[in-house]
Order: C-alpha cells, then structure tokens, then sequence
C-alpha cells in the first residue's frame, strides 16, 4: 500500500520505520532533511512538501507535535486535504484537541477524504520495538483500511468508535496516568516524611485499593531508583493535562483533581524539572518541600 | 489469653466476635448495652465500665470512632491507661490522627503499659469474615504479643515499623484510594461527556499505566453497576480525607490533589450523597455537572 | 481622522458610536450586516471585506471575540496587515492571549505597520457612555497616534508598557477581578450557612483588609440584591480565566488558587448559570450546596 | 470591674495592660511567670492558678492559642467554668474552632455563667494601642457587660449576633484577608514573569474591582517595600485557614479556593516563610517559581 507519513519527529520515526520494514511503500516529509534521509535508508522516498506526500498516498499518516501545527499541515492551504486524492485516508496520529479532530474530519469529509485519529498510547521505546498502544476513532470502512497499518506499528488496537473517539479516548486515559503521578507523588512525601520505610508502604499499598498503575509498574523501574531520564517528559505529560484542562472546560466538565495537578506540574517545570520523566514528579515535590526523595534500597 | 474490647460498632462488632470464635476470653465494653449483650452470647463478659474491661485484659483492644473519642477513652481520668494493668498492651485499631496515638503511647509508655496502633484495612464486609487487613505500629516485643488476636481477625497483617507507623501508613494508603474515587469521577464524568462507550474506555484504561484499583477492582461491581449502598460511606472516606489533609498541613507536606479531593468529597456530603458508597463519588460529580451517570451495561 | 473599525458586538458598537461622535471618519465592517447600517446611521461608512476597512483608515481598530478570530482577521491572507497602509497603525482592543498579540506585533512590524495593544476594562455600560477603561501597550510614538482615540471611547487610559504589555496587565487584573468573585461566594457562602447576618458579615468585612473591590462596589447593586443580569458573563468571566490559566501555565506561573477559581467557574457553567452577572458564582455555589443565596434586605 | 484575665501572649499582653491603665482591677494568670510579673507592675493582681483568676472577676477574660488550650483551661476540670462565680460571664478572645465556642457556652449556660465570644482582628501592633477590631459574639445583656472591657482595649466593635456569631464572623473575615494573599502572590508573581512594571500595574490595579485590602492597604508598607517582618505571620495565617477549611468542611460548604490558599500556605512553611509576614506569600511563590520578588523601586 501506498503511504504518505508526515511527521518523523521521536515518535514518528520509529513508526514510519516499522512501517517500510514491514512493506509499505513510504512517501515521508519532515521539517528536519536528517530525518527524511534516515527513512530513505529503508527504501521511503523524500518528498520535500506536504503536499507531495499527501498525493502520494492511500493513506496519509500524519505524527505532529500539536494542535495548531495538525491544523496547518492538515487543513492548510498547502496542507494534506488540499492535495490528498479522492478516497484516501488521512490518519492523525498526533494527540491534539478534540475539537480540532472534529473540524478536520468535518472538512475532510466535504473533500470525499477519509479521516481517522489514533493517537499513541505507551512510551517511545515502545515505538521503537512495535508495541504500541492505539486509540482509533473511525467509521468502521476507514478503520479496515489503516489496520494493517496500526498492526505494523503496534500491537494493541482499540478502536473507541467514531471519528474523534481516540482522541477524547487519551485524554481520558492520560489524565489518569499522569495525574497518578501527582498523586502518588502527594502519598510518598507523606510517607517520607512521616519517616515511613518506603518498601513496606509500597508492599501495603501494592495490596489495597490504593494501588495504581504507576505506582505499581511504572515507578519501581523509574524514579524509585533513581533513574529520571526522560520515557515521557513532565514537560510532555503537562502538555496532555493542558489538552485534557481545556477540553474539560470547554465541554462544562469540572474536574478539579485535574486542574491542581496540572499547577503542580507547572511547578515542576518551574523548578526545572520539564525535561525529566514524569515519575519524577516525585523528586519534584519533594525538593519543593525539603523532604529526602523516594528511593528504593539497592537489592 | 484474657482480651478487653472496647468500642463495638460496625467493625469492632465483628472483631470481636472472631476473637471470642477463636478461643479469646473478652471482656467487652460498649455505649451500646445491645451491642454488649449480642457479645454476650459468644460467652464474652459484658463490662460496665471502660476501667473494667481494661483491668481485665493482658490485650486491651480499642476499636473507636474518632481521635477526640480514643483521647478520652484511652486517656481519660476513667480511661483505659489508668486502669489497664503495668505489663499489658494497648492494641488501638481506631482510625485516628497520628499525633494521638504518639501522645498516647508516651503516656502509656510512662506507665510501663505497651501501645501497639494496628488500624483496619478493607470494608466492614471483610471484617465479617476474618478477612481484614491491619497495617500496625508497634515494637517488636508488643507486636509479638497482639499478633495471635491480629491473626484471628484477618488475613493480611503489616507490621510497618515502630508505633505511630500503623496509623500514618493507614493516611498514606487511604489517601490513594480515597482521592482515587474523586480522580476516577473525573475520568469518567468526561468520557460520559464526551460520548464515549464506557466498557470501551474502562477496556482501554485497564490495560495501561492509568489503570487503579478502585477503578479496576472496586467499581465494576459497585457504581459501575449501579449499586451504591455502602462498603464504605462518602462520610467515612471524608474523614479520612480529613485526616489525612490535617496530618499533611502539620508536617507541612502540601497536597494540593489532596485538598481538591477534599473539597470534592464536601460537595457530594452537601449534596446528600454522604450516606452512599464512596464509588458514589462518580454519580455525585455526574450530578453536579449535569452528565449521564456511568453505568455498564447489563451482560 | 481616518479609522478603520472592525469589530462591533456588544462592545465595539458604543465604542465605534463614541468615535464617530466625537469627529472620527470612520470606515467599519462586521459580519453582521445589521451592525455595520447601525453604524451607517451615525455617518460611517460600511465596509463589505476586513480589507476594505484596513485600507480606509490610519488607525485601524480591531474588536473581536477571542485569540482565533484576532489571528485569522488580523493576520490572514485577506486580513488587516496584508491590505493596510504602510505607517498606518492596528489598534487592537480584544482580549486574547498576549503570545498572539505578540506575534501579530512581530508581523506588523515586518511590514511597517504599527501595532497597539489596548483591552478594555469596565463593562458594556460604561463603553456606552465612553467611560471604559483602557491599558494600553504600545511604543511611545504609537501611542501618541492612538491616543485621541481611546480620549474618544474611555476616560481612563494607562499605558502600561511596549506592545503586549495591555493585553498581559488586564490577564493580571481580571484574575483579580473574576477570581475575587469565587472566593468572595465561598466568604458568604460560609457566611450564610453559619447562619450570620448578612449585613452585619459585611459591614465587618467592609472595615477590615478583607475587602476587595468586587464585595465592596460591584456586589452590593448586583447579586446581593438579586440583580444577576449581566453586566459581564459568567462565561466571559470564565473565558478571561481561561486565557490567564493558559498564559501562566505556558509562563510556568504555578496559579492553584487560579485553576481552583475556573473550576468553580465552569461547575457554575455546567449547571446553567453562565449567562448570569459574574457576581451570581454567590449564588452557584450557594445552589450547588443547598445553602440560602444572600441577599441584602430591602431598605 | 473585677476582671480575671487568662493568656499573656504576643496579644493577650497589650489588652492587659490597657485594661489595667483604664481602672480595671485585674488577676492575671499565665503559664509565663514573667508575663505575670510585667502585669503585676501595672498594679495587676498575679494568680498562681486558672482557678484563682477565674474565681477573682465578674468577668473572665481568656487569650489562647488554640481550640484545644481554650477546652482544658475554660471546660477542665480545673478550669474557668468549674470555678468561675455564677453570674459571671466568660469573655473568649481567642480564635478557635466554633464547635468549641458553642460547647463551652452550652456548659457555662448550665451552670449559670455567660459566654461571650470576641475574636480580635488587626495586628499586635493595633493591640498595643488599644485600637483592635472585636466580633462578638453575645447575648444582649451579655454584650452590655463585657462592652466597657472592649472599649478599653480596642476601637471597633461589632456585635455579630448571638454567642459564636463572633468567632464565626471572624472566620469568614480571616478567609477573605488571608486567602486574598495568596491570590495577590499569584497576580504578581505573572506580573512580574510578564515583565510588567510593578508601579503601573499597581495602579491599574487600584483603580478597578480587582483591588483588594491586602493589595491596597496592607502590602505597600510591607512585603512590597521589602519589609516582611511579621505583623501577622504566615505561620498564623495558616492556622486561621485550618480553622476555616475545617470549620467549612465540618459545615459541608465547599471552599476550593480556600483549599487551594491552604496547601500554598503550607508549602510556604516548608520553604521557611513560616515567620515571615503573611504578606510574604508574595515572596514564597516567586521563590517557588524562580520570579523576581515583587518590590517598588524606593521614591
């Protein structure tokens, strides 16, 4: 099949890769030519506009940092659905606000475009190794027409339900995930400071209902020892809250948990901390209010 | 072994009543004649007094509403300290702020009587069963000796350090499962708003780092299916939160999803939700903002 | 003077009025037709393009809803900096977010035209009667170009810095403004269900640093004696938190006490109030937890 | 008058001392035997006992630091109640809890003493000068016994309604002063992140709603000229929002910001502003966030 890929920034890279090594003929575009030429070692083909992989294409997967810059590549006058063939399919795999989705796929629909968003789910690595995670929100024609290629690039596909489903589907599951963060970072430096050893309360709360799934899966590998470098940045995870803040509000949803948590992670960033993982999240507040950070003993 | 019991409410009710099954002679006391007498018929001795019941024990065990009740019961003019015997051990199960019980135990420790905090984890429906979980404070010598009635009335047992431990990591644990239900609602009052399909949500949010345990474990067969009566009551969870928020702000660690969470839990109490479980928490914010309460389908 | 006026809603209408009133030959433009013969009737002269009206004046004043549409009228293909005449000056009087007004300042610039910031303080009825309030970002000279003008529409004029320094000082003002309002209702609220005596709370509050401007001058005409007709909107009050959250959280400015207030905001939009005076969050929050709303007695 | 008079602290000393110098014949007790001494030259009466001092005076005046002293020297067993003369009336200066206020005035009604409840506002330093504000809380024959005593330490007197009305009122009027702090921190820390001229936004500011009493009267002769010596500490601010949440939650209003003010208080304590002037919050965010401390540039 036939793709356009626009888009090969840290995660769009490693998808588009998966993508030619496992046969599909690529027609990539990226601001940075590095990157454009790294895909042209696996056989893509560089196209120097937007407009060009978009002609190129059955289906044009878009990976882009934001809302404003899918809105340009996307509906702009140079943009994906000016050039994009009748009966394609563009793929936005950027996570973006809702509303934006729904205005795209509206426009495209006026231009007999097909438009699907599925936003990623897991971490970079998991780009890197084919496994992640999709949210897809699709007329079921277009969802059969990307599959394989979300097969090619990750191996957990939920299709969520109409156009705009995996968009608002990561915003309600990222809200969780990241202010988990906040959270447990609240619960140990309580536990800190109460002078609590960190294992046993980590054994007790791995056995209740407190548990989560950061505190369980993602921490004990991360912050707890030590290790801040970057899998998903506080910096990233304060753009999803912002995403997840405004669409709240937009949509007359009050969500009050959510708007301290994004404070907290302006903080964070304040202090310097937008370039760590997120668990670290943990070291943050704790370096706030002057309590020892969170480490688990050396096996 | 001779076990004075003090305070037989929906939990201590229980509690007892394993330890007398299992070979405990208790002498109980209660405000409650009834909740006396219904011990009475598992041949414990009814006690008048809070003295009585604590002369009689080896172990004298408090199971109590609140910090100011266990101050006066405990610590009293009449209360157990100036009458339990110099060699026995106070094993308090109460949910109370940790500032009390390091009071207490330093008056008991001053009148060579043990202080052991041991508070109850999981609903009064484990309690039942024998099924509890007890996070407990104590020194090793004092944890020898209440470990035979801490066996006997549950299944997972937690020594967490010296006394005072118990009780914080009780704050520490109930924090997350508490303020769990508040960023739950959250969640899914947005993906009710946004129309999404909940088993689809809930589907994708159980396999990521999103996932929790309340979400995960408790609601399905609670809220989720719309049944609201208690396990655990909004109020309850409130005075948890309460406590946790007071101890927080005295050791001067800032929880600012803590208080949100807080503020959160007022609003259901001001709106007559006090009385439901605290999975109700997601039908609460659903009502204030005017959204579908989250309900799965049927099978 | 010729002007430019694009822009003429609810506020833009008095203020085009009082320009032409005062001598201004002024050429304006709206989508809606009906505005613009208003306008005619007072010897403007209507302008069917953004273009048209840009090319027509030295000063070209833009009044308009949010960032968006600033963006696409100012700075679009067919919008004012593409038609206007070099030397010629945009006057833009919207509230929108200040990273807009600065890029637009920057294109402006690169094609010789001045740019002035200058939101609007006060409301729609002071607008009527040209005694808006005006801060006012500009260089020295622009600011003496648009000078006359805002002497025309206001009677209070603070130049508060180089561009982008209005739009920023009313974000920092407005916060004030509208956030006073959620917590002067959780003041009275409070008030209320203690069961004091409205009058006598304010009376003490008026006398003490616990006044702020919102319960001492804007409160006492409004909400308090049932008046909650818009002077200016919940949901304007709600956009202008909004455009602040945004703009700290992008200046990493942690604002928890900001992000608690919108989230009050839209629980009060959300259960229909957003079409209510901003005063009348005394009256949501009083609703949404069952208390008495307060009211002055009659005199 | 005969007068008992209970707690010399930092307020209770000054309110003495003008007693004593307008004619009241006072007995003064305090666990600091140099506090009594001090009194004792201003022809005060030293009591060895809270007993003795409460045995001495028709009225019975007590200056403590918290709900939990206030309980064990008014209610304990050998305390004021308890050895107060019948007929006499307790006036409570203190900020406390109000649930202890109505307590403690429900035991003195049983044993045919009156209550008053008189919370002081404004500084120390308005205290040495006998210019303090008082809410009161009273019934009618009681406001008339205690009113000379309140005219000789302070110059504004309000009768907030009956006994606990006092204390109540001072809660609200605490909420608006204390919290305004925090959200006056929050308006300059983005005004001065904005580089904004601190002078001119100032005078925007005062000219608006947006001006509040600490903004206006209190914060240009304090933290905004450099000087953040305490008149009121941030460490007392916090306990008077402590009183407030709790009191709101005890209610069941729903206070976000209120919450939110709280946890900023807190983490200013835990970076060491605790001693600091409560209009200090201004420097704890910025030293939070890494923003230059608002200040004016010296006439």
């Amino acid at each position: 099949m036939d793709v356009g890929f626009i888009g090969l920034g840290r995660m769009g890279r490693p998808m588009a890769s998966n993508l030619c090594r496992k046969g599909f003929r690529l027609t990539v575009n990226d601001i940075n030519p590095e990157a454009v030429a790294e895909l042209e070692l696996l056989q893509a083909r560089g196209a120097g506009t937007v407009a060009e992989a978009a002609a190129a294409g059955q289906v044009i997967v878009t990976m882009l940092p934001n809302s404003a810059i899918v809105e340009q590549v996307v509906g702009g006058a140079e943009g994906v659905l000016a050039h994009a063939r009748p009966g394609s399919v563009v793929l936005d795999m950027s996570t973006i606000d809702p509303e934006t989705t729904d205005r795209l796929a509206r426009q495209a629909e006026a231009r007999g475009i097909g438009f699907v968003d599925a936003p990623v789910g897991r971490l970079a690595s998991h780009a890197d190794r084919g496994e992640s995670l999709f949210m897809v929100g699709a007329a079921p024609e277009h969802f059969e027409t990307v599959r394989p290629l979300l097969e090619a690039m990750g191996s957990t596909i939920h299709h969520c339900g109409p156009v705009g489903s995996g968009t608002r589907t990561k915003l309600v599951n990222n809200f969780l995930a990241v202010a988990s963060c906040q959270m447990n970072a609240e619960a140990l430096a309580l536990s800190q400071r109460f002078g609590l050893t960190l294992e046993t309360t980590l054994e007790v709360l791995y056995g209740t209902t407190a548990v989560n799934g950061q505190l369980k899966i993602a921490w004990p590998t991360k912050v707890l020892k030590g290790d801040t470098d970057p899998g998903f940045t506080i910096d990233l995870a304060h753009k999803d809250l912002t995403l997840i803040v405004e669409a709240a509000n937009a949509a007359k949803v009050p969500m009050p948990m959510a708007a301290a948590a994004r404070e907290a992670f302006s903080t964070a960033r304040a202090r310097g901390f937008g370039g760590r993982d997120f668990s670290a999240m943990a070291d943050a507040l704790c370096d706030v209010a002057g309590i020892e950070k969170p480490r688990l003993r050396q096996a």
